[in-house]
């Protein structure tokens, strides 16, 4: 009987279950929007028009197949801290990134095809 | 009459509207996995119980208030490549790791206890 027990607990014990929670993408989400808000952590600097754009360097790699290979693939700039970028304005670059942060983008008949451009060149990965 | 259409078109340039994603915050998830499984981009390394677990700063910052007070409240160990973490399992660090970039952990009797500790230490964030 108590070995009956004790198999029993053991069996128990290996019996795995697999916790998932649908909310934790977008918590994670929302903790990189606070730590973008609070300019914590930057890693990376975006010279686009001649102006800065600071950003987190593998937001930046997860969410644009151009960045990945940029720095991820070995090349030069992997270890830069500015990247220059041509032929993205930079209202494009901003929009892009608020999309990388927050999931939206706010468009109209100004600016969408500059985003759509900069969208395109970026790779930017949209399912 | 132009004026008219020119003034319509005017209007019509200012409507904004707002694309939302509901699957990029999962793609983004997805990004930063595929970066962990091909050892890209990793920038700090957790030592536990003598053992290394390589990570992105930022993720465990977005996802942990521990590590956020951590690397972006200004203490020493944020210029630390390496950071040494006491009474926590190797075992339940790792599973609080899988859960960071899956949004998914498998918990059975002989773990659960460890990691409800050690997410409880680390102030895992979940909503």
């Amino acid at each position: 009987m108590a070995e009956e027990r004790e198999v029993k607990q053991q069996s128990q014990k290996k019996v795995s279950q697999t916790y998932q929670s649908s909310a934790h993408s977008q918590s994670l989400l929302d903790g990189l929007v606070a730590l973008r808000n609070s300019a914590s952590l930057f890693d990376v600097t975006l010279i686009v028009e001649g102006k800065s754009i600071e950003a987190h360097r593998i937001l930046l790699a997860a969410s644009c197949d151009y960045f990945r290979g940029m720095f991820a693939g070995g090349l030069r700039e992997m270890q830069e801290k500015e990247i220059l970028l041509h032929d993205i304005s930079y209202m494009a670059m901003c929009k892009i990134l608020d999309f990388i942060y927050t999931s939206e983008m706010e468009l109209n008949l100004n600016n969408v095809q500059d985003v759509l451009v900069a969208a395109c060149q970026l790779q930017v990965i949209e399912p």
